[in-house]
């Protein structure tokens, strides 16, 4: 399945599915499959359309260069539309504090827009150039588990996700065919457990995480069941968490978001705030695989 | 009201427009944009999704390019899908008799595909350097009966279209407000009547056009009317007919666009068959308005 999937979705699918969501403003289109093809550059991942919390607050923006954290709105001079918070609650949010803004104004002549775009294109390349280490898009590499294992940890700056629960273990030494759980105790960390939570209001949890991603708060929905969970979470030996959250991806896929290495809150957890896990570190130690 | 259409409709919006309409292939969308794009022309007008005729039937094709005579068609591997008859019914429809084709094979890797529409590239550029007579894309001009005034004639091979009969009038010395007929006499031309028919199946006419376009038949769907129509006709004094019809343009807008000169066949037309007009020639003679 893996497999196909890999292959499925190459390069040329990626971009054509990329471009063809990116069409809620007039000439948001054009602005970037401009810049992508002017850019000519397949060492580039784009995502059009990316969720982002800023300090301002939540938003949405048109083009998204994640290796270089940097982003195009395309400006048609009036006010923009409030992101809706439907589409936003199980979206994949990235964290773009300190992320470089570039705006086209496109409310000017084709010369104009041409003219800045072709400047655009030019800072993204000095940028690019710039960089002291810079990773090449590789889109198997990105989706699988062995690049992490190599390298010997994850860190939130690998902008790493996962098609799949099973692929994400792999980075811990464990090898499942097929799991069904979202919480998994790690075979080598024995305080650990490897949490994949949906991070907003569902079925049987109300939980949430901050904008700025440094605590999570997991409150059940069944009040007869909390106590019990937050006493036994408190009174057991796992105090850690591996997160990666259930997100829907730029293309409506299911992918599983790294978040970084939780710590329980033992004072403020309670039953009206549920469990309060914080941030310990954007950073986790990876293992191969036992055989 | 004309010089409100001419403003909303730039060359930034055209072009944006033909790119959302450019998505009923997977990768359609990639091949269109990656091709205007890179060849960063605006003096080449494109039209994406265009009706043609061609010897072997009606056909769309993706990408066209009207001043040089060139199709682009994205080739997906598998059999095409018929031309829906609805949508073409009232489509403008470009006879493709002797155009060029040039396909690109998306079935391959992004690098592939890349270095084929490189290739397009610099034929399409070495095509329009070959061109003795190229004319720039002028969106005003092409849309405004003074360039024919000027000229002294409209061609076929002009590729002529108004976007209203009033501008079309102007052509031939007629300076109406408003026009509530489909017909109307030449001022200079006293055998002539400029018409503005739909050349398919409609309300009040069975009419319809060859695929070469050298024959237009019409016919009244008022059986009581039918043949008191055609006996004046043939009796009358206007045997001549300037042809424009009334199609919709590629973005969904209503055009008038230039058939020709057409001569009743008097022997041919009858009660069954109705009109049968002949075309006399691919040229009219374009007039000075009179003040």
């Amino acid at each position: 399945l893996e497999y196909v999937i890999l292959n499925l979705l190459d390069k040329i699918e990626y971009i054509s599915r990329q471009f063809s969501k990116a069409q809620h403003k007039k000439f948001e289109h054009y602005v970037v499959t401009r810049i992508w093809h002017l850019l000519n550059d397949l060492s580039l991942k784009i995502v059009t359309q990316q969720y982002v919390t800023r300090s301002e607050g939540r938003a949405m923006t048109d083009l998204y260069f994640p290796q270089l954290q940097v982003h195009i709105e395309v400006d048609e001079g009036f006010h923009k539309k409030q992101v809706e918070l439907d589409s936003l609650r199980e979206a994949d949010i990235v964290n773009a504090t300190g992320h470089e803004i570039l705006r086209v104004d496109v409310t000017r002549d084709i010369d104009s827009i041409n003219g800045d775009i072709g400047e655009i294109v030019n800072k993204i390349r000095n940028k690019k150039s710039g960089l002291t280490e810079f990773k090449p898009w590789d889109m198997e590499a990105e989706m699988s588990a062995h690049t992490y294992v190599e390298k010997g940890f994850i860190d939130l700056k690998d902008d790493c996700a996962f098609r799949t629960i099973i692929e994400a273990l792999k980075c811990f030494g464990v090898n499942y065919k097929g799991v069904q759980f979202v919480a998994i105790k790690h075979p080598f960390e024995l305080d650990t457990i490897i949490w994949f939570p949906k991070l907003y209001p569902n079925d049987r949890w109300d939980n949430s995480i901050t904008d700025d991603e440094l605590v999570i708060k997991q409150v059940s929905k069944a009040p007869d069941k909390a106590k019990k969970h937050i006493d036994d979470v408190k009174s057991g030996p796992y105090h850690k968490r591996i997160v990666f959250t259930r997100v829907k991806g730029p293309l409506g896929d299911i992918l599983y978001r790294f978040k970084g290495l939780y710590g329980l809150d033992i004072d403020e957890s309670n039953k009206s705030d549920g469990l309060v896990w914080r941030r310990l570190s954007g950073r986790v130690k990876t293992y191969r695989l036992t055989l």
